[in-house]
């Protein structure tokens, strides 16, 4: 391997000053002259058709401006997302309570929802439909399409049917998740600042600024170049600030056109639970098929999302859930068919994992009991049947290199002590132990669903003081964006590390980079930053080299680069100085970088090709105790170990590996979004229950670096990975302990003590 | 010729709009949330020892906030600009009657300015000189160096003294010029924004927003990539926003960064008359010999430019002088030696011309001695010595290409009925009728003494929509650099002119472009655009070749790509589309672009070498009548032509040029500051006269376009030519009109009258 001296170093983060200190300006800190402050008026009940809206109590609240309603926009009245059903504002029907119908606009944030609350609504209810199931069968109201499906996929992978027939052991299973709140600890929030000459600064908290730009744009009617977003210090995103912040941005843009001033658009933590995005509640049966030795031959899957009203990501969403819907395992047959159904809940998207944590807590639920069925024990069932470098995925893509999922498996299996514990679970008084197992792959990046999204760009600018400064456009939202990139372009120029700066993304300075998600920005932006870098470097090198030459440094020995000092012949010159001598010789020392993934293969019709570049692994163990009179879990701990290829910051991939357990953790015991009648009854964090750190487990974390030649340092993508098997490995290990097979999330205590009274 | 789409059409301007309608953001127009405003205190004399500054009367002002001094200062108190010699603020001393000593904080510009009011400074009075001249003498008291000289030059070529012990006819003159006022109608100002983590935003009104960057971040001790300069709309520059602009954002940066919140600085008229920079004033006494045959054979000149307090860009200016001081002939014996000297006045420095209006002012007056001494017509007399293509200028750099000024000469000749006017002045009742000529070289750009500045960077962006935004490092100061440079990437791009943005400087942006001077903007920032477009030019073109061949055109004829739309065989596809296409197959849509002009060989020795990479040309003649009885002299009329290579949009162009001679009539003869004991007495539009357009004379104007294969679409640069010659051309009219020779500018009706009686 090549010497590096920044890329595999846990350095410090680059926004830890910032944010522990309280400077860090969120988009709520965010405040310009003469702005003005937005409310939403929103839909009280799952479906109606507005009749008018009022807002002549409104109007006697001091401070009021105006309503903002869809007659103002100018552009057009469709959110350009996927597939470009949500307007952005309802003009007859409102498909969710809580979706924004009109916007208020007052001198102050209080007066704002003080009228919003006073607007008057007429409206007539109309016919719903809250269950996704039921949203699919035949005699159900319509509410969207000809069959209330917004989207399906299928992977029709030999001869199921007869691989079934054939099998020594089968198993099938059905499935269920609830939703899962994202919880940054920063709402929504965006303010737009109009511009001279009909222009529009958009200042949001986004891991997506040019879905924004994409929106403010569309809704504003103009030119993309009149339009500019700033990413503002993001307060967490975990895929809640995918999609949704471009509606919260263009509902704030649409307030300043229309008055002609800043207006501050930031929600409260009630209607961010009400209206913005969710990991998408899972319902799913699978079945498995093994041969006698207990080689998986088959698979089958019907896979349904809960979309909500309009379809926003959830066809991504579902198509990454149906690529990954058989696990990581060597299956010749396959028939996998998913859907994504419509009802008049909150629209569902984006959420780390995206789509997979649902049909992964199916699959390797049922995996072990097929393990069970077959005789073995499951870990050594999944070694048996794991993917290994060389192998087709049920698409039918070939695993080139950069994968260590058996090697992470058997790692985990040594370091959990799993052998001897799963064959011994224990029981204590009303303690029951237990171990469970789970097996991951992901495929990083957005794949062949999302090719056309898939590249990024980067600018790189050495100053001439030999400060450094980057933009890409992916986005900082905690998951130490920025100081992984700082590491990659110190790295490529051989700059001190304190002196390159990563900014927040301006969408003026660098392309289209796609959205910042699917565990993408390290592999896309890194390989950007590279792109840009490395003409840069070819100039600094022959500078340093013949700055070198100049001090009279024997040149036989040839140079070497290192820590940002340049070495030869007994001589070394300084990064500093040879940028000051790089600006002498008037050298171009400002480079745009672009990157687009690997050609993706992947056809729809049957869903066979290469899905995605490369993929990432994990295994989970979790260690747990049920208490047997109450059903209560508690996770004692995980062992973990993942192939993301090279660890660019091994501390900041320990935070995202323990991070993504905890969230994985909390989803699959404690959170529990309730609707009832087509309303949400708990949108806050006193009744929806998340996972705090004294709940944390005990981590055991390890990495096996695979490299990833197309990777930036041979870096895969971390991001999502860790949470996706925790769910699995939990209920495996209730299971272990104590016999109760849960087969719904979150694993709450009454669900374990049904399966304890069933048993 | 190529066939061009928008180079070389009068297109509107892009700026146009926001500036007739009053939407254009100003500096004073910027606001922020808690800014607070800041105020300078001046120092009351001509240069002053200082003892203590105390604000304990400015304390009781209510809104009343901080006092900022030197010891507030992180970084360096040096102003990084040529020499350094120029405190951010002073410690000891104080060097001129205005010099900022010290800026007041407070909540409001009227209590800023109320409480800088009572600040008291406790001081001593130093001896100080107000005389350039005088300054040079060695008995003067010692301000400056050694010496009090600033800078020194030389050009020595042939044999001077030789030349004229041989020559058939010599001339001598002393002349002089007073300074000229920018009279920008927006005055300095600077709003100064700390952001989280130490960095500081800059809004500043400036032509040289990386002069601003460098100070700043001097200024402040913190490196560049920390600090963005964003230049606001820029209500008239003329030189008066090169340098100072970035010693009023300092101040502002240093009040925002001891308060920790956005400052403003807005600077009165009064100040900014007292304190900011101004055309130098010059004395010269030049002598020139020539042979029997009216040959000129020899030139010497002595010039000295009035410096003031500090070196800022005396250095520059009076480098360009030196080149240019022997006007534009043929000369084989040449010795010259320019000073800029030190005085304890206003620092002076960049305006319109650079240096060359007052060293041009003094030897085409006296080449019209020199003609008459000669007996031929001025115009006759110069078209034998005028530098013609392959003819090498005093430096001894041959002209290579593009030198139309025999041609310029002969159409203003021809244009003006020169022949017959000057042959046979007119007098009628008082008033007498002449007519004068001038001509004039001006090398473009930076030439050897900025060579190290002399390179520019843009980037361009195509957005998915099909629209164009490009930022660039030079500035638009009214001069129409918005609207030039978006024709030239609409052509290069082949991208529709209205689709395409070029905002003002953004210094994060693009790399350190130099200054927006020398009239090189065109020249720089055009071709760093096209070497950033031309790469996406050729995704654009390929793509577009691809896809009419996909609609299943002839390609035999080849494709044609005009005004936004591309063709080839009787199909066409318009640009958006093939852009549309491009972001499809994930092409790179952002480049950055860079050009370094080519290296010059001057040396400092000798004065002899490439001086710059290329000239333009003006000639000039002026029809004035002037009034016998009290020596008013009114300019009826200005014939005007100019070779400045390729016109990129022939309106604006006849813009620059009208402006040109307004402003370059307006020094000839209204604009008088006065200073007394040191101390400005006119600091103001009612004392201080400058030209109205109901002085304007009519203008009659040419352009002969001499391509330039360096330049973009082969334009050199035209902001500063049309100003040089007018002060020589009235003068000579003046002469021709009435006898009366007046050496010194402005060409006061006391001037005038007082030759009238001597002759």
């Amino acid at each position: 391997m090549e010497k590096l001296s920044y890329v595999g170093k846990s350095l410090p983060r680059k926004d830890a000053e910032i944010k522990a200190t309280g400077a860090a300006q969120y988009a709520a800190d965010r405040d310009f002259a003469g702005m003005l402050h937005a409310a939403a008026v929103r839909s009280p009940r799952p479906r109606i058709k507005i009749l008018s809206i009022s807002d002549a109590k409104a109007r006697k609240v001091p401070g009021y401006v105006t309503l903002v309603t869809y007659r103002d926009i100018k552009g057009v009245n469709k959110w350009p997302v996927v597939m470009q059903d949500y307007p952005f504002l309802p003009e007859r029907e409102a498909r969710f309570a809580g979706e924004t119908v009109a916007l208020v606009v007052a001198d102050t944030a209080r007066a704002a929802r003080k009228a919003a609350a006073l607007v008057e609504i007429k409206y007539r209810e109309l016919p719903y439909v809250d269950d996704p199931l039921k949203a699919l069968e035949k005699g159900a109201v319509k509410i969207y399409g000809r069959d209330n499906v917004i989207s399906s996929f299928v992977i029709k992978r030999g001869a199921v049917d007869e691989a079934f027939r054939k099998a020594a052991f089968t198993v099938e299973g059905e499935f269920s998740t609830n939703y899962q709140v994202h919880a940054y600890l920063e709402t929504q929030g965006s303010v737009a600042v109009p511009e001279a000459g009909g222009g529009m600064t958009v200042h949001s908290t986004t891991q997506c600024p040019f879905y924004v730009l994409d929106a403010v744009s569309a809704a504003l009617g103009i030119p993309y170049h009149k339009v500019k977003i700033l990413q503002t210090v993001t307060g967490g995103g975990f895929g809640g600030k995918e999609d949704v912040p471009a509606l919260v941005a263009s509902h704030a843009a649409l307030c300043a056109a229309k008055t002609g001033r800043p207006v501050k658009l930031i929600y409260g933590r009630k209607e961010d639970f009400q209206s913005m995005s969710k990991r998408h509640p899972g319902w799913a049966r699978v079945s498995y098929a093994a041969d006698k030795n207990g080689k998986i031959t088959a698979c089958r899957v019907k896979y349904v999302l809960d979309g909500g009203a309009y379809s926003t990501l959830s066809p991504i969403v579902l198509w990454r859930g149906t690529v990954h819907a058989a696990g990581p395992y060597k299956i010749p047959n396959v028939g996998i068919e998913t859907f994504a159904a419509a009802t008049n809940k909150v629209p569902a998207g984006a959420f780390r994992g995206f789509g997979q944590p649902q049909i992964c807590f199916a699959q390797e639920s049922l995996i072990d009991e097929l393990a069970e069925k077959a005789g073995l024990d499951p870990v050594r069932f999944r070694l048996k049947n794991l993917l290994e470098p060389g192998d087709r995925t049920v698409t039918g893509q070939r695993l080139k290199s950069s994968c260590g999922l058996s090697e992470l498996v058997q790692a985990v299996r040594s370091r959990s002590g799993w052998d001897k514990k799963a064959a011994t679970p224990q029981v204590r008084g009303d303690i029951a132990t237990g171990i469970g197992f789970s097996a991951v792959y992901y495929g990083v990046g957005l794949g062949a669903k999302g090719r056309y999204l898939d590249r990024a760009g980067a600018l790189v600018n050495v100053y001439k003081d030999g400060s450094v400064g980057v933009n890409v456009g992916n986005a900082e939202m905690g998951q130490g964006a920025l100081t992984v990139l700082a590491q990659i372009a110190a790295e490529t120029l051989n700059a001190p590390y304190a002196g390159v700066r990563v900014e927040e993304v301006d969408s003026s300075k660098v392309p289209d980079s796609g959205p910042t998600v699917a565990s993408r920005t390290t592999l896309m932006s890194g390989n950007a930053i590279i792109e840009a870098a490395t003409p840069i470097r070819e100039r600094v090198f022959k500078t340093a080299h013949s700055m070198l030459t100049g001090l009279g440094a024997d040149p036989s020995g040839g140079m070497t680069a290192a820590g940002g000092v340049f070495s030869m012949g007994g001589r070394s010159v300084a990064f500093k100085a040879v940028v000051a001598e790089c600006w002498n010789r008037r050298l171009k020392m400002a480079e745009q970088g672009w990157y687009a993934a690997p050609r993706t293969t992947f056809r729809l019709r049957d869903g066979q090709g290469d899905a995605y570049g490369v993929y990432s692994y994990s295994a989970d163990a979790a260690e747990v105790e049920v208490d047997l009179k109450t059903g209560v879990t508690r996770v004692k701990k995980i062992w973990a170990a993942y192939d993301v290829g090279k660890i660019v910051n091994p501390r900041l991939a320990l935070g995202q590996a323990q991070g993504g357990i905890l969230q994985g953790m909390s989803w699959a015991l404690y959170e529990n979004l309730v609707y009832k009648n087509g309303i949400m009854v708990n949108p806050n964090f006193t009744d929806y229950v998340i996972a705090t750190t004294a709940d944390k487990p005990e981590y055991d974390i390890t990495f096996i670096e695979k490299p990833y030649a197309e990777g930036p340092y041979r870096a895969k993508g971390m991001g999502e990975v860790p949470l996706i098997g925790v769910a699995p490995a939990v209920a495996n290990a209730i299971k272990n302990a104590c016999g109760a097979r849960v087969k719904s999330v979150p694993l709450l205590p009454e669900k374990v003590w049904k399966e304890l009274k069933k048993g």
